[in-house]
């Protein structure tokens, strides 16, 4: 590591001769695999940007350029030659670095990023700003394949293609991946761009070399040379100049058609074609294994978990072939999230009723509408946070019109390493202001299976949310049960106060009632709430306290105080739940407690605010 | 009339001769003339749809076949030949039918569409539902070229390309027009696509008869012998079939190619040219002004107005100028809708400040954030309704990075005739849970000046919301004078109950207090709240309301309820504002008075629950 560790700043990357560059490489390589192995985190993406990186900052004056990487998950080897090396360590640990760029962790992550799809629109208001204050800077947006299929993508290139003075450029990361293997006409379409072409990295360096008119003429003759078609490409359709394929762990490609490329005004679009996992076997043999794997051994691999771990995600998917093979009108929809959403096994065996619409939640809901029209039963598998890209769609194309769509909330609450980008924390506030919607809050790995059964036998828009992870070992029944709707149950009878839980806080709010004694329901449906069951516990106790694992503000806790006001109740009501502010990475465990949301937490704060044993007497009026 | 009058259902379609059909679309035109300008709404769209509507209905055997208009607003034509020709005079009014389909309208309304680009994303959802159940039936989307720049849309379409076995037609009803004149790179290229290519039509329907082999011969050969490339077009690239671009007007063309294009499997293309406003002189020459007109005289047309009407849409206009003048940093970004958010002399006035992104609502948020990271000022000029679109890129993008962006909310709350699809009634509860922002509801037209000025001077992002229309009359001050944070006032000192009003409820609250003699405050920030305010009136009076026009789940009544549980406050509180269920079209006022949103519905629901004089005896308690 004799190189890398005199890198302290992208300015020693720009001291260095080629052949450094490409030891740089090597031993950036190294250090990215020795670093994801010891912490666990993203490492494919990262092995396959290593001489994107490197030649992005040699050839561009970063930090004053401005480079954007999409998704944001490849910037280890950014991160590492900011300046982060030493604290590579402390990736996505609670005061660690983040796992994503983050503006406020360094000059050079100019732009957060995390969900995918937003690099060129970033990138194209920075390129405009600094025409607008006549500052000579570079935008670079770095963005994959997979994240080009998302319609926030090509609104961007859609409105970058008509600004022919500005600095942008994009560069297509083409590893034929995203998360789950990509699909749809686009990748098709690279695909055939790609067949054959890597001769035109040479034809195309000399492209942006040559005068406008002369390389109009060249591109001429080489049509008629060839006697068949040379069609524009789509890019250059939508206004970019575009160069490529080129080979992206190719140093010798990539750094003169980037200083090409840096001299050229207007829109360029330079497509780059990498390898997930580049320069370790076992990650390029299954990039998929290896997209964000926990701690391993680099010599031996991930080993294969002799237990199969049952996880809320796992239930979910043993859920969906369960009731698939009972009810041959349901249809499961992924937007890109096979793995993570728990779908592989029901592709395999229902493979003309699995959907991946590739990132394009927008388009998921309204696709699962259109079906629902015609009688088939929709499952939207998608992470809490992710919903939030198909908002409208929700509200506009499935709620309104009260369609048959169950929606599969994973992730939902603090989702830990990811940190803030990911946090499922809004969707209680965002779904129950929707009319028509169910929604429910699983509190034990069975019970989100009894939630997935009756949001699909409700004839409307349904959702269950569920956290990231494993539950409290809950044994998941093979039944497809259901919950009668809009019922909660009592957990525990005590007196003096009563707890009004929400999917996971059902449980330490159990273990906080013990040593006070307190009442718990276990409340189940967020909407529409039991109203009955609050107005009983309401005239039996003298405070209510509702716990929930999502935002106070609009949350369960909101609702429960708004049903207090509709049925005149007036009584004590304390809400609990994560506060109003972003949460950064870390142990969801840890953070949830720092959040005064595990047991000890829960019982603390209701100690605080009513007394131990007598409640009414330090009531504020 | 006399054709028409015979015409209750596209089967009476079927059945007539070519010349009879011809004859159709003259009368059909004429009636959605004469009926658009007794009833208003939208005129130009539909007048450019007439014979694209007959020709659909006369190829295709709907309903079984799923027509999915996208937008809608071009669907009246659709409507009187559907068996609603003699409701039409009760168009976008309470009971009566709405200006978009409708599922529950009629089976002839496949999918309700108002928000943009959704249908393909429907359409396909339905063509593969038929494939599933093994129907023989066909589904078309029937998309203007302004919708095809969404997101969603592109998502849609890579989706689609891969499916070569479904029944899916895409229509692009090409008319060089959004709401505003399109911009982006995808209507430059459709644009070159048409330069000279109407040639093309005939050409093209060969295409569509012959079988693929000959087909790729043809294609080979029509290229060497023009001797120069006919690249194919980027529909083509995406898996589509492609034909046109054919005069939308000529059923002469549009009959026998949509008869083709129904024997075709696969996803297929028709790229039809229209024109707004067709066959009435006033609204070709203005298609803009003609696009959704109130009442007025179709022999004189549309009579300028005398005095300058002031609406919250233009005190918005006029603060954009003056604030322009007043900080260089500002820019004005609007996702295609100048007109309709009061952005055209901005844009004449600035217009390298002015961004129209494209109907493109994700793009145009995350771009604003994008510009804030480079020390701009962006103002997002956006409705209530549409800013659903972008909710994910609010939170991820501008809200997590605290970046300094203004939202200017238009349309919040109930927007009459356009009703349910339209309704800005969700933003208090969907903004308010996100960390970092502030949100601000406008009391009246001065006061919107007032917040529209604290949110941007504020340092982060801010949402101020402000109803369609007119308000009160407040005279608008010139100057740029903000609010304190986070403070509401006083209006109205009473005793016994204390109402909480926001915006556009603060006037029938005090009209409300006369009678009750209530004390009436404008909270004026729904986030922060004036706890101290609050606290205030909590301390000196016997009970409170909070009045919003928004939904009461997850509201600014919420946001209350959550304060008051939070300071320990207990107290009788009543929450007023908009029910749990989606709200149909027709008149804002009346529709609002039904919702018991009026001075007299306010009064009498605070009578009813806490009786006039003495709130305290009747608390259910």
């Amino acid at each position: 590591m004799n190189l890398l560790e005199t890198i302290n700043d992208p300015a020693d990357v720009r001291q260095l001769t080629r052949p450094q560059l490409k030891q740089l490489a090597d031993e950036l390589r190294a250090f990215v695999l020795e670093s994801v192995s010891a912490t666990g985190g993203h490492l494919s993406s990262n092995l396959g940007t290593v001489e994107l990186t490197i030649a992005l900052h040699n050839v561009f004056n970063t930090p004053e350029d401005r480079i954007i990487w999409d998704v944001g998950h490849q910037t280890y080897p950014h991160k590492i030659l900011t300046g982060r090396r030493d604290q590579m360590h402390s990736l996505r640990q609670i005061d660690g670095i983040s796992g994503f760029p983050r503006r406020d962790e360094s000059p050079y992550d100019t732009f957060g990023t995390a969900h995918s799809s937003t690099s060129i629109s970033a990138a194209l208001g920075m390129a405009l700003a600094a025409k607008t204050k006549g500052e000579d800077r570079h935008a670079i947006a770095v963005i994959g394949d997979g994240a080009m299929t998302a319609g926030m993508a090509f609104e961007a290139m859609n409105n970058a293609g008509i600004h022919d003075d500005i600095n942008l450029l994009v560069v297509l990361n083409d590893n034929d991946m995203s998360i789950s293997p990509p699909v749809g006409a686009l990748n098709r379409y690279l695909a055939r761009l790609m067949s054959g072409q890597f001769y035109a990295a040479a034809k195309n360096v000399g492209k942006t070399v040559l005068p406008a008119p002369m390389r109009e003429l060249a591109k001429r003759f080489e049509e008629h040379a060839k006697g068949m078609i040379v069609p524009a490409t789509m890019f250059e359709e939508f206004g970019f100049n575009y160069i490529g394929p080129i080979d992206g762990h190719d140093l010798d490609s990539l750094i003169p058609t980037l200083q090409n490329l840096k001299n050229l005004k207007g829109p360029q679009f330079l497509h780059v074609v990498t390898r997930k996992g580049q320069g370790y076997k076992l990650a390029e043999a299954d990039p998929v294994l290896y997209h964000g794997p926990g701690k391993f051994d680099p010599a031996e691999g991930i080993k294969p978990s002799s237990a199969k771990k049952v996880t809320y995600t796992s239930v979910f998917g043993d859920w969906l072939c369960d009731m698939a093979a009972a009810d041959k009108r349901l249809v499961g929809i992924t937007p890109a999230m096979r793995e993570g959403s728990g779908m592989v096994e029901f592709e395999r065996r229902f493979p003309d009723r699995y959907y991946d619409v590739g990132i394009a939640e927008q388009h998921a809901v309204t696709f699962a509408a259109g079906m629902a029209c015609e009688g088939l039963k929709p499952v939207v598998a998608i992470y809490s946070t992710f919903l939030q890209r198909g908002y409208d769609q929700l509200i506009h194309d499935v709620a309104l019109q009260n369609l048959d769509v169950t929606f599969a909330l994973d992730r939902s609450g603090l989702v830990g390493a990811d940190g803030a980008t990911h946090a499922g924390n809004y969707d209680i506030a965002y779904l129950r202001c929707i009319p028509n919607m169910v929604v429910m809050a699983a509190s034990d790995e069975n019970e989100c299976r009894q939630m997935l059964s009756t949001g699909f036998q409700y004839q409307g828009p349904a959702a269950v949310r569920y956290p990231r992870g494993g539950g409290i070992g809950a044994k998941v029944s093979t039944d497809l049960a259901t919950i009668p709707l809009g019922t909660g149950e009592i957990k525990r009878e005590g007196k003096g106060i009563a707890i009004l839980a929400f999917g996971t806080m059902v449980a330490p709010s159990l273990s906080a009632a013990e040593e006070l004694d307190a009442t718990v329901a276990n409340m189940r449906f967020v909407k529409p709430l039991d109203v009955e069951l609050l107005k009983r516990l309401a005239a039996t106790h003298d405070a209510l306290v509702t716990v929930e694992e999502g935002s106070i503000m609009g949350g369960a806790g909101a609702a429960v105080a708004e049903a207090m006001a509709a049925a005149g109740i007036v009584k004590p009501l304390l809400n609990l739940g994560l506060p109003d502010q972003f949460i950064d990475h870390g142990d969801a465990g840890k953070l949830l407690a720092l959040c005064g949301l595990d047991a000890a937490g829960i019982a603390a704060s209701i100690r605080k605010r009513f007394g131990k044993d007598q409640p009414r007497l330090v009531v504020n009026q």
